[in-house]
Protein backbone atom coordinates (compact mmCIF):
# COMPACT_ATOMS: atom_id res chain seq x y z
CA UNK A 1 0.00 0.00 0.00
CA UNK A 2 1.10 3.45 -1.01
CA UNK A 3 -1.49 5.34 -1.81
CA UNK A 4 -4.87 6.24 0.51
CA UNK A 5 -7.42 4.74 -0.74
CA UNK A 6 -10.00 7.61 0.31
CA UNK A 7 -8.09 10.92 -0.48
CA UNK A 8 -5.61 9.63 -2.70
CA UNK A 9 -2.67 11.02 -0.69
CA UNK A 10 0.76 8.85 0.03
CA UNK A 11 0.33 6.83 3.13
CA UNK A 12 2.79 6.04 6.15
CA UNK A 13 3.53 3.15 7.58
CA UNK A 14 3.85 3.79 11.32
CA UNK A 15 2.03 2.82 14.58
CA UNK A 16 -0.82 5.01 15.48
CA UNK A 17 -1.74 6.62 18.77
CA UNK A 18 -3.19 4.03 21.35
CA UNK A 19 -2.24 0.69 19.29
CA UNK A 20 0.21 -1.60 19.05
CA UNK A 21 1.17 -2.71 15.46
CA UNK A 22 2.28 -0.63 12.56
CA UNK A 23 -0.44 0.55 10.58
CA UNK A 24 -0.80 2.35 6.81
CA UNK A 25 -2.11 6.19 7.76
CA UNK A 26 -3.04 9.31 5.19
CA UNK A 27 -1.21 11.59 6.05
CA UNK A 28 -3.74 14.22 4.04
CA UNK A 29 -7.03 12.92 5.76
CA UNK A 30 -5.36 10.70 8.51
CA UNK A 31 -7.38 7.30 7.60
CA UNK A 32 -5.97 3.90 9.08
CA UNK A 33 -5.80 1.45 6.94
CA UNK A 34 -6.19 -1.84 8.67
CA UNK A 35 -4.89 -4.79 6.87
CA UNK A 36 -6.74 -8.21 8.58
CA UNK A 37 -6.27 -12.08 7.86
CA UNK A 38 -8.46 -13.35 5.00
CA UNK A 39 -11.03 -16.54 5.19
CA UNK A 40 -10.72 -19.14 2.86
CA UNK A 41 -13.88 -21.53 2.31
CA UNK A 42 -13.70 -25.13 1.18
CA UNK A 43 -15.74 -28.57 1.42
CA UNK A 44 -14.78 -32.56 0.58
CA UNK A 45 -17.59 -33.08 -1.80
CA UNK A 46 -18.63 -37.01 -1.47
CA UNK A 47 -20.18 -38.84 -4.03
CA UNK A 48 -20.90 -42.96 -3.58
CA UNK A 49 -17.37 -43.03 -1.16
CA UNK A 50 -15.36 -40.72 -3.48
CA UNK A 51 -14.12 -37.23 -3.03
CA UNK A 52 -14.21 -34.49 -5.85
CA UNK A 53 -10.91 -33.04 -6.31
CA UNK A 54 -9.65 -30.02 -8.81
CA UNK A 55 -5.92 -29.77 -10.51
CA UNK A 56 -4.93 -26.17 -10.09
CA UNK A 57 -5.28 -23.68 -13.12
CA UNK A 58 -3.75 -21.14 -11.11
CA UNK A 59 -0.65 -19.91 -9.02
CA UNK A 60 0.11 -20.55 -6.80
CA UNK A 61 0.57 -24.72 -6.69
CA UNK A 62 -0.49 -24.40 -10.19
CA UNK A 63 -1.16 -28.33 -11.63
CA UNK A 64 -1.36 -29.38 -7.39
CA UNK A 65 -4.74 -30.89 -6.06
CA UNK A 66 -7.24 -29.38 -3.61
CA UNK A 67 -10.59 -29.52 -2.87
CA UNK A 68 -12.56 -27.06 -3.93
CA UNK A 69 -11.41 -23.85 -1.88
CA UNK A 70 -10.96 -19.88 -1.91
CA UNK A 71 -11.61 -16.83 -0.56
CA UNK A 72 -14.86 -15.84 1.55
CA UNK A 73 -16.83 -13.17 -0.31
CA UNK A 74 -18.63 -10.32 1.81
CA UNK A 75 -22.69 -10.50 2.12
CA UNK A 76 -21.98 -14.82 2.07
CA UNK A 77 -22.09 -17.12 5.09
CA UNK A 78 -19.55 -19.66 4.95
CA UNK A 79 -21.60 -22.44 4.05
CA UNK A 80 -22.98 -20.06 0.63
CA UNK A 81 -18.98 -19.76 -0.14
CA UNK A 82 -17.77 -22.98 0.51
CA UNK A 83 -20.42 -24.43 -2.04
CA UNK A 84 -20.09 -21.39 -4.37
CA UNK A 85 -16.55 -22.44 -4.78
CA UNK A 86 -17.37 -25.88 -5.40
CA UNK A 87 -19.61 -24.48 -8.11
CA UNK A 88 -17.03 -21.82 -9.47
CA UNK A 89 -13.61 -24.30 -9.34
CA UNK A 90 -15.68 -27.99 -10.66
CA UNK A 91 -18.63 -26.65 -11.77
CA UNK A 92 -20.45 -28.95 -9.36
CA UNK A 93 -23.63 -28.70 -6.73
CA UNK A 94 -22.81 -29.63 -3.48
CA UNK A 95 -25.39 -29.88 -0.14
CA UNK A 96 -22.99 -28.31 2.68
CA UNK A 97 -22.64 -30.42 5.67
CA UNK A 98 -21.06 -29.92 9.01
CA UNK A 99 -17.84 -28.20 9.92
CA UNK A 100 -14.47 -30.73 9.09
CA UNK A 101 -11.61 -28.26 9.51
CA UNK A 102 -10.39 -24.40 10.64
CA UNK A 103 -6.66 -24.06 9.87
CA UNK A 104 -4.66 -20.84 10.69
CA UNK A 105 -2.36 -20.41 7.81
CA UNK A 106 -0.57 -17.95 9.74
CA UNK A 107 2.61 -16.83 7.51
CA UNK A 108 -0.36 -16.36 4.63
CA UNK A 109 -2.62 -14.10 6.55
CA UNK A 110 -5.56 -16.85 6.32
CA UNK A 111 -8.12 -19.01 8.02
CA UNK A 112 -9.12 -21.84 6.09
CA UNK A 113 -12.53 -23.44 7.16
CA UNK A 114 -13.56 -26.58 5.86
CA UNK A 115 -17.06 -28.55 5.49
CA UNK A 116 -18.12 -31.88 5.13
CA UNK A 117 -20.19 -32.01 1.33
CA UNK A 118 -22.30 -34.14 -0.74
CA UNK A 119 -22.26 -34.06 -4.49
CA UNK A 120 -25.71 -34.48 -5.03
CA UNK A 121 -24.86 -35.57 -8.73
CA UNK A 122 -21.95 -37.13 -10.65
CA UNK A 123 -21.91 -33.98 -12.56
CA UNK A 124 -19.19 -31.89 -12.70
CA UNK A 125 -16.11 -29.85 -14.75
CA UNK A 126 -12.78 -28.19 -14.92
CA UNK A 127 -14.04 -24.37 -14.16
CA UNK A 128 -12.08 -21.69 -15.22
CA UNK A 129 -9.64 -22.11 -12.24
CA UNK A 130 -8.76 -25.66 -12.50
CA UNK A 131 -7.04 -27.90 -15.30
CA UNK A 132 -9.08 -31.24 -14.12
CA UNK A 133 -11.75 -32.34 -12.06
CA UNK A 134 -12.16 -36.11 -10.69
CA UNK A 135 -13.60 -38.12 -8.32
CA UNK A 136 -10.97 -40.05 -6.91
CA UNK A 137 -11.70 -42.86 -4.06
CA UNK A 138 -8.79 -42.88 -0.59
CA UNK A 139 -6.24 -44.81 -2.33
CA UNK A 140 -6.30 -42.90 -5.15
CA UNK A 141 -6.14 -39.19 -3.89
CA UNK A 142 -2.61 -38.33 -5.37
CA UNK A 143 -1.45 -37.39 -1.33
CA UNK A 144 2.01 -36.32 -2.91
CA UNK A 145 0.84 -33.56 -5.28
CA UNK A 146 -1.86 -31.91 -2.58
CA UNK A 147 -1.48 -28.26 -3.00
CA UNK A 148 -1.39 -27.29 0.53
CA UNK A 149 -0.61 -28.56 4.07
CA UNK A 150 -4.36 -27.53 4.89
CA UNK A 151 -5.80 -29.47 2.07
CA UNK A 152 -3.75 -32.45 3.30
CA UNK A 153 -5.14 -31.97 6.78
CA UNK A 154 -8.51 -31.87 6.32
CA UNK A 155 -8.40 -35.05 3.46
CA UNK A 156 -7.26 -37.07 5.79
CA UNK A 157 -9.22 -35.81 8.58
CA UNK A 158 -12.76 -36.36 6.82
CA UNK A 159 -11.31 -39.88 6.11
CA UNK A 160 -10.41 -40.97 9.23
CA UNK A 161 -13.80 -39.26 11.18
CA UNK A 162 -15.53 -41.42 8.22
CA UNK A 163 -13.93 -44.62 9.36
CA UNK A 164 -14.97 -43.83 13.00
CA UNK A 165 -18.42 -42.76 12.17
CA UNK A 166 -17.47 -39.64 14.28
CA UNK A 167 -17.56 -36.30 13.12
CA UNK A 168 -16.05 -33.55 14.58
CA UNK A 169 -14.17 -30.23 14.32
CA UNK A 170 -10.67 -30.62 13.44
CA UNK A 171 -8.22 -27.52 14.21
CA UNK A 172 -4.33 -26.91 13.39
CA UNK A 173 -1.83 -23.98 12.37
CA UNK A 174 0.56 -24.17 10.58
CA UNK A 175 3.50 -21.19 10.02
CA UNK A 176 6.24 -20.85 7.72
CA UNK A 177 5.91 -21.45 4.19
CA UNK A 178 8.45 -24.78 4.22
CA UNK A 179 6.44 -27.83 3.13
CA UNK A 180 8.88 -30.62 1.98
CA UNK A 181 7.65 -33.41 2.19
CA UNK A 182 3.90 -34.33 2.91
CA UNK A 183 3.48 -36.09 6.16
CA UNK A 184 1.48 -38.93 6.95
CA UNK A 185 0.33 -37.05 9.76
CA UNK A 186 -0.90 -34.09 7.76
CA UNK B 1 -12.71 3.20 -1.97
CA UNK B 2 -11.82 6.26 -4.89
CA UNK B 3 -8.13 6.00 -4.99
CA UNK B 4 -6.23 2.51 -6.23
CA UNK B 5 -3.40 1.85 -3.15
CA UNK B 6 -0.66 1.22 -5.19
CA UNK B 7 -0.83 3.91 -7.15
CA UNK B 8 -2.88 7.01 -6.21
CA UNK B 9 -5.24 6.85 -9.52
CA UNK B 10 -9.52 6.77 -9.24
CA UNK B 11 -10.65 3.33 -9.25
CA UNK B 12 -13.98 2.21 -10.89
CA UNK B 13 -16.87 0.09 -9.27
CA UNK B 14 -16.55 -2.86 -12.41
CA UNK B 15 -17.10 -6.69 -12.87
CA UNK B 16 -13.62 -7.42 -13.57
CA UNK B 17 -13.69 -10.32 -16.83
CA UNK B 18 -14.37 -13.81 -15.70
CA UNK B 19 -15.79 -12.49 -12.19
CA UNK B 20 -19.08 -12.51 -11.10
CA UNK B 21 -18.83 -9.49 -8.34
CA UNK B 22 -18.12 -5.66 -8.81
CA UNK B 23 -14.63 -4.81 -7.75
CA UNK B 24 -12.78 -1.40 -7.13
CA UNK B 25 -10.31 -1.68 -10.17
CA UNK B 26 -7.49 1.26 -11.02
CA UNK B 27 -8.22 2.39 -14.21
CA UNK B 28 -4.69 3.31 -15.06
CA UNK B 29 -2.42 -0.21 -13.48
CA UNK B 30 -5.25 -2.25 -13.37
CA UNK B 31 -4.87 -3.42 -9.83
CA UNK B 32 -8.11 -5.32 -8.74
CA UNK B 33 -8.52 -4.58 -5.01
CA UNK B 34 -10.52 -7.25 -2.94
CA UNK B 35 -12.58 -6.65 0.37
CA UNK B 36 -13.51 -9.97 2.24
CA UNK B 37 -14.70 -10.48 5.69
CA UNK B 38 -12.80 -9.60 8.82
CA UNK B 39 -12.28 -11.96 11.40
CA UNK B 40 -13.60 -10.92 15.54
CA UNK B 41 -11.88 -13.29 18.10
CA UNK B 42 -13.29 -13.46 21.24
CA UNK B 43 -13.62 -15.67 24.35
CA UNK B 44 -15.47 -16.72 27.40
CA UNK B 45 -13.14 -16.07 30.12
CA UNK B 46 -13.95 -17.98 33.39
CA UNK B 47 -12.65 -17.67 37.00
CA UNK B 48 -14.46 -19.95 39.34
CA UNK B 49 -17.68 -20.30 37.93
CA UNK B 50 -17.84 -16.31 36.69
CA UNK B 51 -17.75 -15.02 33.39
CA UNK B 52 -15.41 -12.15 32.96
CA UNK B 53 -17.39 -9.24 31.02
CA UNK B 54 -16.58 -5.67 29.42
CA UNK B 55 -18.54 -2.86 29.18
CA UNK B 56 -17.68 -1.21 25.69
CA UNK B 57 -16.00 2.36 26.04
CA UNK B 58 -16.17 2.63 21.99
CA UNK B 59 -18.99 2.56 19.48
CA UNK B 60 -21.14 0.41 18.06
CA UNK B 61 -22.68 -0.37 21.18
CA UNK B 62 -20.98 1.98 23.81
CA UNK B 63 -22.28 0.91 27.13
CA UNK B 64 -23.33 -2.65 26.48
CA UNK B 65 -21.84 -5.45 27.23
CA UNK B 66 -19.43 -8.09 25.80
CA UNK B 67 -17.04 -10.43 25.99
CA UNK B 68 -12.87 -9.76 25.21
CA UNK B 69 -13.37 -9.73 21.34
CA UNK B 70 -12.28 -7.40 18.42
CA UNK B 71 -10.28 -8.09 15.04
CA UNK B 72 -7.92 -10.24 14.60
CA UNK B 73 -4.40 -9.61 13.12
CA UNK B 74 -2.68 -10.58 10.27
CA UNK B 75 0.78 -12.88 11.56
CA UNK B 76 -1.61 -14.28 14.50
CA UNK B 77 -3.58 -17.40 14.90
CA UNK B 78 -7.17 -17.60 15.86
CA UNK B 79 -6.50 -18.53 19.50
CA UNK B 80 -3.37 -15.93 20.10
CA UNK B 81 -5.93 -13.15 18.67
CA UNK B 82 -8.73 -14.44 21.15
CA UNK B 83 -6.03 -13.86 24.23
CA UNK B 84 -4.07 -10.57 23.28
CA UNK B 85 -7.90 -9.34 22.98
CA UNK B 86 -8.82 -10.08 26.30
CA UNK B 87 -5.60 -8.77 27.59
CA UNK B 88 -5.99 -5.86 25.73
CA UNK B 89 -9.58 -4.98 26.42
CA UNK B 90 -9.86 -6.77 30.11
CA UNK B 91 -6.43 -6.59 31.02
CA UNK B 92 -6.14 -10.14 31.79
CA UNK B 93 -3.92 -13.38 31.38
CA UNK B 94 -6.03 -15.96 29.74
CA UNK B 95 -5.59 -19.50 29.05
CA UNK B 96 -7.50 -19.96 25.76
CA UNK B 97 -9.50 -23.89 25.71
CA UNK B 98 -11.54 -25.40 22.98
CA UNK B 99 -13.73 -23.16 20.18
CA UNK B 100 -17.01 -22.48 21.36
CA UNK B 101 -18.44 -20.88 18.79
CA UNK B 102 -18.97 -19.46 15.26
CA UNK B 103 -20.63 -16.83 13.77
CA UNK B 104 -21.68 -15.24 10.41
CA UNK B 105 -22.64 -11.81 10.93
CA UNK B 106 -23.23 -11.57 7.65
CA UNK B 107 -24.19 -7.84 7.48
CA UNK B 108 -21.33 -7.02 8.80
CA UNK B 109 -18.79 -9.17 6.81
CA UNK B 110 -17.63 -10.54 9.26
CA UNK B 111 -17.34 -14.17 11.03
CA UNK B 112 -16.94 -14.29 14.67
CA UNK B 113 -14.89 -17.13 16.50
CA UNK B 114 -14.97 -17.51 20.19
CA UNK B 115 -13.56 -20.04 22.52
CA UNK B 116 -13.57 -21.01 25.69
CA UNK B 117 -10.97 -19.99 28.12
CA UNK B 118 -9.64 -20.06 31.54
CA UNK B 119 -8.46 -16.58 33.33
CA UNK B 120 -5.48 -17.69 35.62
CA UNK B 121 -5.92 -15.39 38.61
CA UNK B 122 -8.63 -13.21 39.33
CA UNK B 123 -6.67 -9.57 38.37
CA UNK B 124 -8.05 -7.66 35.57
CA UNK B 125 -9.05 -4.01 34.81
CA UNK B 126 -10.59 -1.86 32.15
CA UNK B 127 -8.50 -1.43 29.22
CA UNK B 128 -8.57 1.52 27.00
CA UNK B 129 -11.81 0.09 24.72
CA UNK B 130 -13.50 -0.78 28.43
CA UNK B 131 -15.72 1.46 30.86
CA UNK B 132 -15.97 -1.21 32.84
CA UNK B 133 -14.58 -4.85 33.59
CA UNK B 134 -16.25 -7.63 36.35
CA UNK B 135 -16.89 -11.37 37.38
CA UNK B 136 -20.10 -12.10 36.87
CA UNK B 137 -22.44 -15.59 37.71
CA UNK B 138 -24.78 -16.47 35.07
CA UNK B 139 -27.65 -15.29 36.77
CA UNK B 140 -26.03 -11.83 37.68
CA UNK B 141 -24.89 -11.77 33.63
CA UNK B 142 -27.14 -8.30 31.66
CA UNK B 143 -28.90 -10.31 28.84
CA UNK B 144 -31.07 -7.07 28.62
CA UNK B 145 -27.74 -4.90 28.02
CA UNK B 146 -25.27 -7.37 25.58
CA UNK B 147 -23.11 -5.23 23.03
CA UNK B 148 -24.03 -8.45 20.06
CA UNK B 149 -26.09 -11.36 18.76
CA UNK B 150 -23.18 -13.48 18.40
CA UNK B 151 -21.65 -12.38 21.98
CA UNK B 152 -25.39 -13.59 23.43
CA UNK B 153 -25.13 -16.97 21.63
CA UNK B 154 -21.59 -17.62 22.57
CA UNK B 155 -22.65 -17.04 26.49
CA UNK B 156 -25.62 -19.29 26.39
CA UNK B 157 -24.29 -22.23 24.75
CA UNK B 158 -21.50 -21.64 26.97
CA UNK B 159 -23.22 -22.07 29.73
CA UNK B 160 -25.66 -24.39 28.47
CA UNK B 161 -22.48 -26.84 27.74
CA UNK B 162 -21.38 -25.99 31.02
CA UNK B 163 -24.38 -27.65 32.60
CA UNK B 164 -24.16 -30.86 30.46
CA UNK B 165 -20.44 -31.36 30.39
CA UNK B 166 -20.44 -31.99 26.85
CA UNK B 167 -18.18 -28.85 25.13
CA UNK B 168 -19.30 -28.58 21.13
CA UNK B 169 -18.87 -26.15 18.59
CA UNK B 170 -21.71 -23.93 17.63
CA UNK B 171 -22.57 -22.35 14.62
CA UNK B 172 -25.31 -20.13 13.70
CA UNK B 173 -25.68 -16.82 11.44
CA UNK B 174 -26.87 -13.64 11.83
CA UNK B 175 -28.55 -11.24 8.70
CA UNK B 176 -29.80 -8.42 9.27
CA UNK B 177 -28.75 -4.98 11.55
CA UNK B 178 -32.61 -5.33 13.42
CA UNK B 179 -32.19 -6.93 17.40
CA UNK B 180 -35.45 -5.60 18.75
CA UNK B 181 -35.17 -8.03 21.29
CA UNK B 182 -32.64 -10.26 22.95
CA UNK B 183 -35.19 -14.05 22.99
CA UNK B 184 -33.95 -16.31 25.29
CA UNK B 185 -32.73 -19.06 22.26
CA UNK B 186 -29.59 -16.39 21.13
Amino acid sequence: MKFCSQCGSVVEHQIPPGDHLPRFICGTCQTIHYENPKVIVGCVPEYQGKILLCKRAIEPRLGFWTIPAGFMENGETLEAGAARECLEEAQAHVSIGSLLAIVDVVHAHQVHVMFRAKLEKPEFGAGAESLEVGLYSPEEIPWSDIAFRSIEFALKRYLSDRQTGIETVHTTQFNGKVWHQPSEEG
